[in-house]
């Protein structure tokens, strides 16, 4: 038996919506201590990771661990039926056929119930080592997606500097080429949400990534006000949006490697 | 001759957009007392009436009566040059080819001038009956709408159950089922219009219907708060919009009948 | 050498967006004085003129004139990665290959900086001479930039007809057909810039114009409050915006001549 209560149905159509981005199906595994999620994307280059504890819902039961195999497109249909501030709940028995996803407005004058089917999905699950980064940037959410987007008007890929100066974004494409510095120990000015940009630093790293990936992580950008940045030689490099006070979701993405002969 | 003088142009913008989207072209029957249409959709399955009174405008004139043929989306296209709060008029002498439509504005520095070609138009007309409904429930117009359109996602039709709890939509399809139930007495939380949910009821009634006219029936919300929807054994479910104090748009669709082989 | 600055990267996004609409590509003429581009759309129907004079620039220098072909669609993307109070500088050296476009944000947080591909254009420049116009209108950017909308809802050409009593627009398709009249001396009720719309009249003068291109120029209708049309027997239309204190934007459309068989 699993019964699990967010009182805030946005917050579930958010993390939804930026994992969607990357996979079509995922397992959601449940065990007593709360949720997580592991998807690759079908090329095999981008993986996301996404845990929300169990102390950040409102109500959390989980009898044994399950593993609950979803359709992403479709729990998103059944959440875009909840007003932002509904109440949100899910449940399912063990070996359950159907998720329970049930809503109820604050004035308890509304009550939907949805049955969502779930599925047999077969994915091998990656371990991915906790590292010493080299680099650590730290900066506004909104920043990073807007300049995810700008970036894609001209090029396909995006290089990330992460130096002492601070952080820049860089691309390159027919049309001409550009960069963008956002630097240390500024704040960036967005009303919103004002964020300082923060580069810790241990040696200058560089990477050069595909923009297409990174405009799908920057979808979860509404789920945190900033973004953490890690970079390391010869490694993925892992983009971490915070979930207020229960988890996160984690993408981590290989650099593009340089061809010497260009 | 006919003349009829409206303060606001966005009121008849709204009811053309509602009307619109079930027929191309319609007879508007002009009398002394006001303004009559009767549309039935090209698949013959829904039935849409049009009432305005005669009081409800602020200059009415029908010396005879008159029945003028109007294509809808050429009748839009005109609206849409009326800004929301122009004064519009329309005109028309005995056996006119020509709907004169007049917008001015409020300071009067913009009078337009428009002539609508009028059509000849075959449709025989249908009775239908007043009937004593075993159900009627009066909901927010704009609920009724998102409902509507939630619903869409999921699945074809739509099962409206009345019963003393309230009333009760709901769905299935491929990716799973949903029901939403508004309770009877409870006022939806609405900013814009907070309407209580209410159901008189004699006798229970539930009948399911083809998502893709209530869709067009939706259209009909911005017209009024409320939407009242009346059910009855056996005979179409009636979808009535009030027009503020000068008439009313209903809606008639017969139910799906359940095949009892599935 | 060339470089230029403006405190608002809002303005300069706004002429470009207002000249790409008619050419795909447009040559600079940088001297002394100013900037200067001229641009005749494909179909050698409609011409366009640019004027911004160096003393609306907050920094202007150019040491011997230049001429910098330029893509519009490409700077056009690269300026939409500025923020609309970014400042904004453009900067080449002599026969340069690229264009430097940088953008800094007001807090000194960002800095982007871009090279934009430079081109040879091979266009023939028109001499348009000043001309005595027998009516001049002047009316609401905005307002102008409607009628233009409202009208192609129905047909495909506009006559405009400018008179002591005001200034009339008209048209007519197959749905019918349609005039708006803006009077002299009134003011366009407009929440946003008020604006009167005055005809100076010697002789009162009609003419008719294909829809499209007045589409095309009313996308410089963000760039200014009013809008000037100029009419004369026998030659073009003259449209002009004004930019802000530091030029205008001209454009030239020739009238359809009707024909008398018609």
């Amino acid at each position: 038996m699993i019964e699990a209560v967010l009182p805030q149905a946005s917050l579930l159509k958010k993390i939804i919506e930026a994992v969607k981005e990357l996979v079509d199906e995922a397992n959601f595994d449940f065990s007593e201590t709360g949720i997580r999620l592991q998807a690759m994307d079908k090329s095999h280059i981008a993986l996301s990771f996404l845990h929300l504890r169990n102390d950040g819902f409102s109500e959390y039961r989980c009898d044994r661990s399950q593993t609950l195999g979803i359709n992403l497109n479709s729990f998103s249909k059944i959440l875009k039926c909840a007003a932002n501030d509904d109440q949100v709940q899910i449940k399912a028995t063990d070996k359950a056929e159907k998720l329970a996803v049930s809503f109820e407005s604050s004035s308890k004058d509304r009550v939907s119930e949805f049955n969502l089917k779930l599925m047999d999905i077969d994915i091998d699950s990656v371990d991915v080592p906790e590292m010493d980064y080299q680099a650590t940037v730290t900066m506004s959410a909104q920043e990073f997606a807007r300049i995810v987007r700008d970036m894609m008007t001209l090029g396909d890929a995006i290089t990330i500097d992460a130096t002492k100066q601070g952080v820049k974004f860089s691309t390159f494409g027919d049309d001409g080429d550009g960069s963008i510095l956002l630097k240390h120990g500024k704040l960036i000015d967005d009303e919103n949400n004002p964020s300082a940009t923060s580069v810790e630093i241990n040696e200058p790293v560089s990477h050069s990534l595909a923009l297409k990936y990174l405009a799908n992580f920057a979808k979860a950008a509404p789920l945190s006000d900033s973004v953490t940045i890690n970079l390391i030689e010869d490694a993925p490099v892992m983009f971490e949006f915070k979930i207020s006070e229960m988890g996160h979701i984690r993408f981590y993405l290989a650099p593009q490697i340089e061809d010497d002969n260009e």
